[in-house]
């Protein structure tokens, strides 16, 4: 793996002492970081970067996304969660083949890389589709297909539990431990309580978690104590579905008890604060989880609904949303908000060695271009980057010791070609008959 | 005036039947769209812009912005208004130079024109230095110089009404009727009861509005009710504020009267909802406004609470904070956050012939480049702007038939310098004795 020195950049660490430091030096070897500040003098690297005028900070993790559903970007807009779901989503995802999440999936690796995303953590189908698109893109991804039941949706393609065991068997710490599995029963309310009990097992026996939909509406909690006596958590929790650590995304509804679940389960939440706005719904209570010892992380959710793939305008959103709900400005400053969107990310996806700049730890990191007039002058770095860029200031993106993104330009990925094919992908599947007649509504 | 032939862009043309125009013209002339689809054959443009891929739209009107305090972006974070305003702002105001104002405001046009802003609302100290900005840049403004009252803030140079008589008088229609103007009674808590008076008074005499603060906490409504035994809507009405047609920054704590009183009055309000999430206040209810009348158009405020000047995200965060405060995603679709971003802000500033792509409408517009990964695919050519683009998308600004900014490069500003000069001293002021160790405690 070829060796990497970048200079004279200004860095956010995130580290313990959250050291923010000057003009400082990176060293690369052998995928991580292996001097900060002080560089041996002997070290030869095969490729130098200047970064003056650039801060380097640990690159984001998307803790809860549908890469290939940049596909249906602004194909439903404006709609409540269950219309969005049932006459919107759902209806043109009935024209979806298994090729188009290969290409929509790498549509998404061209947004995010762009935006300082190193790794995505995907919930959908065919994930051997988006398994290839992090192979050929040299991102990190947790990836998890999408399991539904055996009697709902067929034409969503193969969805059964055999397929998912396959799936992990053969990618488990494939691509060089840069793709990691999860199982992916959809969600307590859609997923049948076989489907639930099957994955739970199943992720008992091969030793992964899961990644699941929880508590988006009161709806679904009110369902879930009709028809099960319990709260989402508790149901899913009694079933097995959290034994070993998953991510339980949104978790908007909860009750002290789900909390005290979640903690003592060691489930990392991931809340997505743009979808949880523009589909009016609450949002996930970021602060009440952390001070309760919940691990928080941050995810974009699919494109359908975010509409995009910006890790870092989900941050700021983190911050801004929780300063308004809880009414209190003082809360997750500007470091924090960016620990949720790297290092705590990195850990809820198993990354555990990553979103820190420190010697030793994985260099997947990004460099924001500061020679910008919206982020002059430098009072304060963090609040820059997290108020202030934009993902299109990202200049360089590293993921494992090798550049994803080298001046603005994606080195591993054919960029046009994708653009090219998704749009053609993405209005096929809306114009489809399918998608102009086929109907899902949740009677 | 040069002439000016657009070719082959997409239209979002916000006219009354909200035409969306694919592979269009525009040509321009005399500072105005002279033609739109069907060019005149014997057309020969002095400029013709190739604008494939591309999607023209009407620039924005900033409404609200204290434009000089770029120079204190990032400079008090995370704190609650009253200790944001207390111990952050005004001690390092206290700094400011009269020519500082002059590199501060430059700095925000860098920035505004770079995210498609074409106008700004300004209401900030020695307004004659932001005039120069205005015409060197090419931009419109609507000046207001701010007025506190005689024994508040001596330090902040001179302020009296004396100086914003002259400064009307001087610049009221100047470069090219690029400059209007009103008068700046800072707000109902601040201004003194006779600086408000004789603001009104002077407002009446001139034949010029008001750009004044209304109601941005509970304990301001909850002091005039106290003091006044008044709202601050009622309060500054009966004194005469709101007589010709003014601008209402924030308006976020209204009763029905007040609401009354601003259509009534043909008042503005003028939303800054990023400033709202960031200093965790509720915010302007412009969805409710709107249905009652009011007249609605949003503003970034200053970028030491925004933290930046970027119209997109505060388009973006009006219509998502408007889905979540009412629980209704049906609310504030794209093209009518849009709207707000540019012909309503247009009409509250005084452009009314601007904020529209139509035969005889100003050409003040601009084009954002669609050949990124985050815009793809087109089914909704809208919502791709305001719920996925970025300020950094713009790649042409036009104002009055001028380009700004051209394949983004600025035409009329010296960026770099620009950048320089802002650093210096927005670092002069924070580091400055003063700021450090004055302090206006409002107990």
């Amino acid at each position: 793996m070829p060796s990497l020195l970048i200079q004279h950049a200004d860095l956010l660490t995130l580290d313990a002492q959250d050291r923010v430091l000057q003009d400082t030096a990176i060293a690369i070897k052998d995928g991580r970081i292996f001097a900060l500040g002080e560089i041996p003098r002997d070290l030869a690297p095969d490729e130098s970067i200047d970064a003056k005028n650039h801060v380097a900070l640990p690159g984001f993790f998307n803790a809860h996304t549908h890469a290939a559903m940049t596909l249906l970007r602004g194909s439903a807009e404006d709609l409540p969660l269950d219309r969005w779901f049932n006459e919107g989503i759902w209806r043109t995802e009935s024209a979806l083949q298994e090729e188009d999440v290969y290409w929509g999936a790498a549509l998404a690796a061209c947004e995010m890389i762009r935006s300082g995303t190193v790794a995505f953590a995907d919930h959908y189908f065919w994930m051997h589709q988006v398994a290839r698109v992090v192979q050929e893109s040299g991102m990190k991804a947790l990836l998890a297909w999408c399991v539904f039941g055996s009697d709902f949706a067929p034409e969503m393609g193969p969805t059964t539990l055999e397929l998912t065991e396959e799936f992990v068997a053969e990618f488990q710490n494939s691509a060089g431990g840069r793709i990691k599995t999860m199982l992916g029963p959809h969600s307590p309310y859609i997923s049948t309580e076989r489907a639930l009990e099957r994955s739970a097992a199943l992720a008992h026996k091969l030793g992964v978690g899961c990644h699941i939909h929880v508590s988006e509406s009161q709806g679904q909690v009110n369902n879930s104590f009709k028809q099960f006596g319990k709260s989402p958590v508790a149901y899913l929790n009694a079933l097995g579905i959290f034994d070993n650590p998953s991510i339980a995304a949104h978790a908007i509804y909860l009750s002290d008890d789900d909390i005290e679940i979640l903690r003592a389960k060691n489930v990392s939440v991931a809340a997505c604060p743009k979808t949880h706005l523009k589909l009016a719904m609450r949002t996930t209570r970021i602060v009440d989880l952390m001070r309760a010892g919940v691990h928080v992380a941050l995810g974009t959710d699919g494109a359908a609904s975010n509409n995009d793939l910006d890790m870092l305008e989900v941050a700021r959103l983190a911050a801004l949303l929780q300063k308004h709900d809880t009414g209190d400005a003082t809360v997750l400053p500007s470091t924090d908000a960016l620990k949720l969107a790297t290092q705590h990310g990195a850990r809820a996806m198993g990354f555990g060695n990553s979103g820190v700049l420190q010697v030793g730890a994985d260099a997947d990191l990004i460099l924001f271009n500061l020679d910008k007039p919206h982020l002059v002058p430098r009072h304060n770095l963090a609040a820059n980057i997290v108020h202030s860029a934009r993902g299109g200031d990202v200049n360089y993106v590293i993921v494992n010791g090798k550049v994803l993104l080298r001046q603005g330009e994606l080195t591993t990925l054919d960029e046009e070609k994708i653009m090219r094919e998704a749009e053609r992908r993405g209005l096929r599947m809306t114009q489809s008959k399918l998608a102009q007649t086929q109907q899902y509504r949740a009677d």
